[in-house]
């Protein structure tokens, strides 16, 4: 009986922390529930739309990169099959395209050797709170609700997340401020905040431009690094409105700019990036201490992936907003739709609202009750519509009577479609709810 | 003056221990000398052999894997692009091919649920690692010398290694079990052991069969799990006289089996894999807890760089033996070339020997004096050869009379160039010891 009792040595041994949070449940319970009902219309997934996917295309980025090689940097066959090939710099083969992009899209002006390329934004992130979290004082800021991965990566640094209230106006900075104080005050070192400033996940809005303006005299003033996630950005309903990117902004140098190619490049390249110009006191840059720590995590993001991501960065002479013409057209097409059936159908009904982004891949709708787990699972089997409660993106237990609505990945039947099945589903809760006595909220959202 | 004090805030606050860790300097200090000595004939770097790359195999291996998805998998153009252009799976998608190979070249029955496809072995690595370290209890074995990215991703978990001694014939297991034991008295939670049973780097050298059946047998009495890396197995000077893999002869269920295709596929793609087919309390396998972590951490490996992975495997019917014959030629050649040209010129030399592997990339050489990193920098500059001091892989200190070759990437007169340089600089270095009369130790590497 010795092999048993070994397995169940091994079972009863706990595991990190990270496997049991709450945040990992909801993934899972939510993955679950999505499987459940494949045929569901789906405001759930927050991915890329796939109707202009072709397979032709990752070839023709990757000769597009090939030839980049060959005629701009002058490599020979040899060099060009070494660098797809072999293992590749841990800071990455096409910072200097990234940089280009940056100045082009971003009005952002990045030192090549200020990049490092990650496994995704997910490993930028990890590298940045890996090398932050020295010992159990420090701590991060990030708003709440936020993205389940901003929690996830936290918990796989044992780093514990200070939430900041975040509305239809972003980041609470009087809340951050004094959070930020408190938080010293009592023995903790607030490493940085994290942050979208564009159509966030998952409350959908953007910060206005003083607000950024003032988020950075903040973080000058504190000492704190500001950590701006920006995957939605370039989707702007009116793309010449949009807002400038806090790292153009900063004058400080407070900024760590964490990039994503996963909705406006190839979310199959898994390719993304840190810029992290801050000198440390050896000499060096930020980029050189992640770039330390990727060298022990992932070694260096496969040049074959960087290829793609380069070979369309050149295509489109750089430039991810015009790379992204169609996308961008089809979310704005999607957006207005979802914001105007909404409107159609659960405008008059007392207790329902919801936000207008100007972008973006969300909107954040306000019902009459609690938006549980119980209620997607029915909504799912009986109206055969998938949404993502809110709750789940505050990890705490927080009740929430708000649901969150993607709008990138369906077309125009669906969302149609979807719509009826969600205000169906929205107006017999509400009967039922009055029906059974239940008092009906109507003010602000819990 | 507030810009300066923010900088100076940020840089005076202290970074996590792995940066400033021995094995993360010694690995910048390598990185240093080779790239301050372009020219010298290198024997420090273990990366795979260079001349057979070619650009087209990567376009072939991409079209054999479409291929399959659309042959095998009846996948329609859409669902093709889809699966290369969109997120994936978070354990992969090429786990099916994957277990094919395993079945094919290592002996190994791997259900594809229990793999997770990882962005390399150095993933998959640092994922176990982190799913084992709950709290500063925990504690993993490992040999002495050991793998510098085995150090490393143990101190991003904050995962304290207790060395074991390991020389020719592999890890002391009589002083694994006692260390284990030690350990255990002492109230750490001792979860597993990191072994390399074949042409471990950097020893060079393989486990003998009795001694792989007795390492499982402890394993299974002390309920310890087995971190089995395998990245070298293949290179054997006789194919069919390779000992069998850990996992292959496990029939404790103790082994987790973690897979490298950057020697043996294309290191470029950076793609490695875990196979954890260990049952959890509620039913899972130890791969599901493992693709959690990952899910927080790369979210997923680029099925791009996945598909050239399965396009080589597919294009050589799962076999990575029959993929790389030609390869296997060459390090056969060149470990001969080195181990005769060695006897050629050092063969009479008091004090100096080497071991003699049966495949795999690596050659240990024992000297009469210390090689430190002077002597390294002093070898590099005067006679243009380059090789890595063995006191790197003890991380913690240790002093060397040994240094290790690396002999796969080199050509046939570079090798001879390269012994010529190093005979010089070892006979160079003796002589001039004589000269000061310096004791000359000839007995067994310290």
């Amino acid at each position: 009986m010795q092999i048993r009792e070994s397995l169940a040595e091994l079972s009863s041994e706990p595991l990190h922390a990270s496997l049991t949070a709450a945040s990992m449940e909801s993934m899972n319970l939510l993955n679950n529930i999505a499987g459940a009902y494949p045929s569901a219309v789906s405001f759930a997934a927050g991915r890329p739309y796939e109707g202009f996917f072709d397979t032709d295309q990752l070839f023709t980025y990757l000769k597009v990169f090939t030839g980049y090689l060959r005629d701009t940097r002058g490599m020979t066959e040899q060099q060009i099959a070494r660098t797809l090939f072999q293992y590749g710099d841990t800071k990455g083969v096409i910072n200097e395209l990234i940089a280009r992009h940056l100045a082009v899209d971003e009005g952002v002006d990045a030192d090549p050797g200020a990049i490092v390329v990650t496994v995704g934004f997910q490993e930028a992130l990890f590298l940045v709170l890996r090398a932050l979290r020295a010992d159990d004082r420090d701590t991060l800021l990030a708003p709440s609700p936020t993205y389940v991965g901003l929690t996830g990566a936290a918990q796989l640094t044992d780093l514990p997340v200070l939430p900041v209230p975040s509305g239809d106006g972003g980041l609470d900075l009087d809340e951050l401020v004094r959070l930020l104080r408190t938080a010293r005050h009592a023995g903790r070192r607030v490493r940085a905040c994290y942050v979208t400033p564009d159509f966030a996940n998952p409350v959908g809005v953007s910060m206005s431009v003083p607000d950024r303006h003032r988020l950075l005299e903040i973080a000058a003033a504190e000492g704190l690094l500001l950590l701006e996630d920006n995957p939605y950005g370039i989707f702007h309903r009116t793309p010449d409105r949009r807002p400038p990117t806090l790292k153009s902004l900063d004058p400080h140098g407070r900024v760590v700019y964490l990039g994503s190619f996963a909705k406006s490049g190839v979310a199959g390249a898994r390719v993304g990036f840190a810029v992290a110009d801050q000198p440390m006191p050896d000499g060096t840059l930020l980029a050189d201490q992640l770039s330390k720590i990727k060298s022990m995590l992932t070694v260096n993001t496969s040049p074959v992936a960087q290829a793609v991501i380069g070979g369309k960065l050149i295509a489109h002479d750089y430039s991810l907003v015009a790379a992204n013409t169609a996308e961008t057209a089809v979310y704005r097409a999607n957006l207005g739709q979802v914001l105007t059936g909404l409107g159609a159908r659960l405008g008059t009904v007392p207790g329902v609202s919801w936000n207008e982004p100007d972008g973006g891949f969300f909107v954040v709708v306000t019902v009459p009750f609690t938006v549980d787990d119980p209620f997607l699972e029915h909504t799912a089997r009986t109206h055969g519509v998938l949404f993502t409660p809110m709750h789940h993106f505050y990890g705490d237990g927080t009740v929430s009577r708000q649901l969150r609505l993607s709008i990138s990945t369906l077309t125009p039947d669906r969302i149609e479609e979807g719509l009826d099945r969600l205000a169906a589903a929205v107006t017999d809760r509400i009967a039922a709810d009055r029906a059974s006595g239940v008092a009906v909220p109507t003010g602000a959202a819990s």
